[in-house]
């Protein structure tokens, strides 16, 4: 007879809750307003929930029963509700919350979602007792809990989300976050840049169910190629070391964004969601032993998803810095530079390729590259096949603004610049041998920035790696590049 | 009898010349081509002072003769030119450049602005030899040169531009810049965060008047009351030190980005304006002894020409952090913490006041303040004042996005969003005990960037310091403290 170790099945518990909490046949959303327009915890969910293609079976549940404007009924239990359900979501405060957890163990729920906050990160002992009274009840029952105080689950697939407008496109990033508002900035914001989720959750609190056990989920699901981490404290390290390691050696890339790594952001830590954040110094031995990509920002989350799945075959860091603007080229090889990203002279044969049209007043034709009319379109890909054949050059940058349309006012209207551009650089970028990356740099106009933003979308649709500037796109390529060397 | 040593007649000498490029009765622009649409040099400085209010008596020149499509006359030669002409601004090319001298010192021009490129900065011997030529020319007829290779002067008192579309407020910031780009990128983003231009000079090469004639030309300006810098090379290391410490010693504060502090920046550099960019090292030691305010970017050049134009009174780092979002909070704690700007605690006087009407769950009292709820108006003026009056906080920072109307979208219609969100902040600013600044985050969506840029327009008319990001806003005011208290 073979014995199951206690923690494996602890284990195989919360990733089978996982399973269910990402993809649930049936869901129950408590606490739901019967006013369809507002904000209020409930309807959010419900929204976000019927905003995807793939809808479960959904129950809305307000102890005074009634119905929503579109008829849909609101029972005022669970035990009232007319089938199974699988998944919880509450968004009752936290004074109800007991009742319904014992409603739920009759009903055989699953898995709970605690939207609820008011918890121990408030810092209050009879709060962080109501949360001890609420962990024993479940844990006696065997129901999992992702919380309290958070926003749950995102998945497009598997049709649960607290995302009323959220891109319903499925995608191959997954995201881990013990923040709401930074899991739903990165999900926003992926949408302009091109980036689709698969799973994403935020768990706040992580009481329960910790960064480990959606670690491993995400790590072992097969619609996750990437996974992306917003973490504040850590509750169970050797867990999340070794899933963490076994993602690096199976080369399946996680980026993970700390907060509170400073004394003034982890006091804000142990406000937000109750965590131990731990120093600076201990973190960096962290990411060296687990081998995850470190990031600084949420922005640099989506750059490195950016970098990975645009730029897979980048070799190696040396760039070739290309747009108009003397001072501009001399800030973005500082930049590069200072972000460990080579800037080498182009050898003199691409030299010679270069100067054959472009005129030397003005223009430098080294490395960077400044010469705005190059992007006119005649020279283009002359320019460009010559300097990605250059043996000293590994990739291409192109930096541009929106806000004019510098040397092409002359012969072509506003309205089609995005398409144009986008098409050429598209062309351009398939037919040189080395890996293309385009800086959008940050607009100041309204027309600018639309112009901005449809560039964007139409270079995302060819695949072209974009970023927000000359520092993320240098900063992103080159920690993917060391990810990929380790 | 007192003897004029030749550095003081070079100086002053330089002074004159300047006076008479920034403010000229008459200017002539060589190189206008009849075409009134297009690019063109020549036609570019035309509509940049056409587009002032103070407009100098403008003559254009062209080889051809004839006239523009508005009946303005082209001369063929400056003799042709009926009335005397101060200054020249050359938009030939170079190789047209000595007949064009000749003529100027035939015509009695005090100052000549070179556009045309095409010189040492190529790296060519012959071209380097046509600059020496020209250089002589003009030192022999006493003549003073701006450039080669530059922009030239943006004066909205003055009367003179290479920008038509700059903007026609007389401002109170000066800026010296050896690239014609990055001194556009300052002005015309400037606008965009209220801050408006005195004078202003792209002087490329520098092979003439340099950088120290220009920073004491702006360092006495009394139109000037903060000089911000964009330097590759420093030719007169020795009066550029002794401008930057008058400066220092005189409360007039200078901020200066440096460009080329890298290998590859420096290599570019020497692309671009010909500049011996120097290292990193010596430039901070430069920077630390003539005691001006250092910069990373363009965009942090304006950030610190905000802080100092709208928080003068901000008397210490220590910070509070308002904002909605358990999350961004935390990376906000940090953010400042690394910026060296601290994030303590409220005090408990300061946490009971808030706490009355903070619901607990959801939010956080400590610092930074996470209650996105606050800005909905009723407890705004209480809260701003009771956190202004902590003596533990020097300054307040509110950070918000544009994207969404967070709490506001159920009450309130979208058009009015930053309309009552400037009122708000500008009404509680001006109660308030303690200097406030204003970060709106980076916007995703067009109608998100709209409503930020009238957010953002609208807090510069209160006067309210707003900047792009917290690091930003952090980063700016920790220099320039470090600059006030030297």
């Amino acid at each position: 007879m073979t014995l199951v170790p206690a923690e494996s099945h602890a284990r195989s518990s919360a990733q089978a809750a996982l399973a269910t909490a990402f993809a649930p046949q049936s869901v129950a959303i408590a606490g739901v307003s019967p006013r369809t327009t507002g904000w209020g915890g409930g309807q959010m969910f419900l929204r976000g929930i019927r905003n995807l293609d793939v809808v479960p079976q959904v129950y809305c549940l307000n102890p005074r029963g009634g119905e929503l404007d579109d008829g849909t009924p609101l029972y005022r239990t669970l035990a009232d509700v007319p089938g199974p359900v699988e998944s919880l979501i509450s968004a009752v405060p936290a004074s109800a919350i007991l009742g319904l957890i014992d409603d739920a163990i009759d009903k055989g729920v699953r898995v709970i979602h605690l939207f609820t906050a008011g918890f121990g990160e408030t810092g209050s002992s009879e709060r962080a007792g109501l949360e001890a009274e609420v962990l024993r009840k479940l844990d006696d029952a065997g129901i999992r809990l992702i919380g309290p105080n958070c926003m749950g689950i995102h998945s497009t697939r598997g049709g649960v989300s607290w995302m009323e407008d959220g891109s319903t496109t499925p995608g191959r990033v997954g995201m881990l976050s013990q923040s709401g508002m930074n899991a739903s900035e990165v999900v926003g914001e992926g949408r302009r840049r091109g980036i689709e989720f698969s799973n994403v959750a935020s768990f706040g609190n992580a009481s329960d169910l910790n960064e480990a056990d959606f670690l491993e989920f995400l790590a072992h699901d097969s619609d996750t190629d990437i996974v992306l981490a917003y973490l504040e404290g850590i509750r169970n390290g050797r867990d999340f070391m070794r899933v963490a390691r076994l993602m690096s050696q199976s080369r399946k890339p996680l980026a993970v964004l700390k907060g509170g790594l400073t004394e003034a952001g982890s006091r804000a830590a142990s406000s937000h969601t109750g965590s131990l954040a731990g120093s600076a110094q201990i973190w960096n031995a962290v990411q060296r032993q687990a081998g995850f990509i470190p990031a600084d920002s949420v922005e640099e989350l989506l750059d490195l998803a950016v970098t990975i799945e645009r730029m897979p075959e980048v070799a190696g860091p040396r760039c070739a810095v290309l747009g108009g603007g003397g001072g501009v080229s001399v800030l973005a090889a500082d930049i590069c530079d200072r972000n460990d990203i080579p800037v080498p002279w182009f050898s003199e044969d691409t030299q010679r390729v270069l100067r054959e049209f472009t005129p030397v007043a003005g223009t430098s034709i080294r490395n960077p590259l400044d010469a705005g009319f190059m992007f006119e379109g005649e020279h283009m890909e002359t320019a460009f096949s010559a300097i990605a054949d250059d043996p000293g050059i590994d990739w291409l940058m192109i930096h541009m603004g929106a806000d004019s349309m510098g040397p092409r006012s002359a012969s072509t209207g506003q309205d089609d610049f995005a398409e144009r551009t986008a098409n050429q650089i598209a062309a351009t970028s398939a037919k040189v041998s080395k890996p293309l990356a385009v800086v959008i740099r940050q607009p100041r106009t309204n027309s600018g920035f639309a112009r901005g933003l449809d560039l964007q979308h139409r270079l995302n649709e060819h695949g072209v790696a974009c970023y927000q500037s000359i520092a993320a796109s240098a900063r992103a390529v080159r920690r993917y590049l060391d990810w990929q060397t380790r």
